[in-house]
């Protein structure tokens, strides 16, 4: 049998009692943006490293950073064959609104072959792939094709605040020939791809005040600044009509798409009607002059996700608020540099701050945006990996969302990254309903065990 | 003892038990918009009513509506003499956000003789100054000099939307020669104020939906509509930066404010430095060419009283929201019409309704502004009251806020309405910390049992 046969025997035996360990993972509520889930995380942590001692990974440890910890573990046994430093995320995005779940976030279900469950498919599902490949591998070959290291963190939801110091500390223990992550998607169902390029992420928190209490809009109402309108007025100075970002300076060091990227896009025959039946939307609104692709792979934005103030409660109250606030985070290209974008930011707010009120902005974390040439020998080797098990080519794409890990990894070891995931778009990450479709569960354990034979082979 | 030295004693001797009494009304939380309140209204009603009773008022009944009960009662032995009609509410606005709150909204408490409570002046502290002005006539005289009637309804904080049905299906029991409300304010402390002009009140719900649920803001931004980016488009053009309202045709039917009172504004030297002091505020905004008092009382105005959507709880979501909305209130003055101005501002709101979203608009409930001349002998008498006690002249002035159910009792009940209030502005109604100055319970008390005298002594 050749290694592609007998991981395929082994995970058909074992797909049940893999499924049911990961329900186990994604029971675990980790939430790393609400502080009462401090020991959720904590349990996660633990969790993973149990599992890979499991595994025969040597000198596993779950380490204690300023915030959530980092599970770390490694096998240094194919001498002479390529190091690759598994990347993941144990962490999960908050889960409300609640009430639009069709079944409980935490309480895993399979309905359809699709595994729902918060954090599913964005990133325990793919992390858990990780494990159960070497897994795999062990049992089959009783051996590895390749050094392996494993660096899990539990701050990727909130910006990775603490990744970039602890790889900084461990450079030397992280040294490798390639990241490989598994947080990204395939270009479509059926559709595998690598992807070669990721947006960057700044934002802020606006909060504006008026009077020192919210105020009867009848006695104060006419002579005294509202806060939410002069909210409203900062919010709507950040673009046009047709979406066009007006923030003095942003698009300046946007480094323009190349025509072959374009036409690379072009011929990926995108169907916006399907998307458009998808997201439920009666018309698409971005950019003018870019395709959708374009606009989600290769252009920055800035989008409101979230706004607060005054009364939001069942009927009307006809207060006249003090304070009203908004959450704003940018999606960023090469080669904008997120602290730059923060300070053009604040320079517009305080251009445009309303008469009447104070204006307060806090940053939040920042990640810079990354790409890797796509005709890197490790870029084309997972393409082949992809095209062994889904029988189509490889699409070479950008990602619209961020990993700001991966240009920390990429400034402080100097490592290609290679992009390979197994979610898809319309799998509700960081929203209601996030679902896993186990095709591309039991596909990518096998993509990815091939992979490790594909990097065996490399001279790198 | 004239009738003024006998109430003042009966006071004095009982102003303990009379607050205690206060307290037990204010500890119900009789809030009006909430559901989870209901049975807490009909508790707040049935007190009302057994207070009545027992000041020897006759036919007392808790009558149901469509909302919350009207209760009702009479005294009609004066022969020949006038009969008063006093209107009031026993519903209060919700206490939210209870976390600026000092003490708690619902357990009274008196500190530096103001008495904090949610409802404390608006506006249960001045309903119960009507039943306890009432005791005190009859303990001191015997009798009362004029008939009385009284209405208390539990649905003001919410638009009265079933008081003008009872009112209507009332009216030979309601038959008046005036009304009087006590919901209003005084000029300013130590300085009594009739008010002879108020505000209506007419709203809308704007809710703006994108996509079918919330999306990945970096899989999908820049290439989606952002729900709260398109409300705050819709926000931010409803009024220009100097707070003028753009709504087509908003200021058409405006009565222009007249040489006589502006000059009797001017007069009444209002403290622009002491109110920002008091509010909190570096700079006052109101629409240009208008004095304070003149953008509160004679001009309309169009506030956002809450905003929603996307995500607002610690820290960061990056999501693409896909439903946002808005809670808007305009405060209107003679002679606009609020089904107009309804109609415009879904105009309004049609013409400005950003790409890639849909916007509906729901209706809240309307009142219609009021003014009553202020040489109308039963105001004027109100204050040659308000000045035997205070000592100072009577200021005649407007409201800013909205008694919706004045304008029905005028269109219905055809009679003039006499608004003596006992608040002050700085008293946090609709807000946290909502007090009574203790002063002004204890001097209003004795205005209103000589007001009865007044009115008495008056042929109509």
């Amino acid at each position: 049998m050749s290694h592609l046969q007998k991981l395929d025997k082994y995970f058909s035996d074992n797909r049940e009692k893999h499924l049911e360990e990961l329900f186990d993972f994604l029971r675990i509520p980790s939430i790393s943006s609400l502080s009462e889930h401090k020991e959720d995380m904590q349990t996660a942590a633990n969790w993973l490293a149990d599992k890979l001692r499991k595994l025969n990974i040597e000198n596993v440890s779950v380490d204690p950073t300023k915030g959530h910890p980092v599970v770390y573990g490694e096998w240094l046994h194919a001498e002479g064959k390529p190091t690759i430093l598994f990347y993941g995320h144990y962490d999960v995005q908050p889960v409300d609104p609640l009430n639009l779940w069709d079944s409980e976030p935490f309480k895993p279900e399979i309905r359809d072959n699709k595994l729902f469950a918060r954090g599913a498919s964005d990133d325990k599902g793919q992390v858990y792939m990780h494990l159960k490949m070497i897994e795999a591998l062990f049992a089959t070959e009783g051996t590895l094709p390749v050094n392996v290291k494993f660096i899990y963190e539990g701050e990727e939801e909130i910006g990775s605040p603490n990744l970039p110091a602890y790889v900084e500390a461990n450079k030397e223990k992280l040294a490798a020939d390639l990241i490989l992550i598994s947080d990204t998607g395939l270009y479509a169902p059926g559709k595998p791809a690598v992807c070669y390029g990721l947006r960057g992420l700044t934002g802020v928190q606006i909060d504006v005040r008026g009077a020192k209490g919210d105020l009867h809009s009848g006695l104060y109402g006419g002579g005294v600044q509202n806060a939410i309108h002069a909210l409203a007025e900062i919010l709507a100075s950040f673009r046009d009509e047709h979406g066009t970002i007006q923030v003095e300076g942003f698009y300046d060091k946007v480094r323009p798409l190349s025509d072959e990227e374009r036409q690379a896009y072009r011929d990926l025959q995108f169907d916006e009607e399907a998307l458009k039946e998808e997201i439920g939307v009666q018309e698409l609104f971005g950019e003018a002059g870019y395709s959708y692709l374009e606009q989600t792979w290769a252009r920055p934005t800035l989008e409101v996700n979230g706004v607060f103030g005054g009364f939001s409660g069942e009927g009307i109250k006809t207060v006249l608020p003090a304070e009203a606030g908004a959450k704003i985070t940018c999606r960023l290209v090469p080669d904008q540099d997120p602290n730059e974008i923060v300070q053009l930011l604040k320079a517009h707010i305080e251009k445009h701050k309303p008469k009447g009120v104070t204006v307060n902005v806090s940053e939040f974390d920042k990640g810079a945006p990354y790409m890797t040439p796509f005709d890197h020998p490790l870029i084309q080797a997972a393409g082949r990996s992809y095209e062994k098990i889904y029988n189509v080519p490889t699409a070479f794409i950008r990602g619209g969302g961020s990993i700001p890990i991966v240009a920390a990894f990429d400034e402080i070891l100097s490592l290609p990254v290679v992009l390979m995931g197994f979610g898809l778009n319309s799998e509700n990450f960081h929203a209601p309903n996030e679902h896993f479709h186990l095709e591309n569960f039991d596909k990518g354990l096998r993509v990815l065990g091939d992979y490790l034979h594909e990097v065996s082979n490399l001279k790198l």
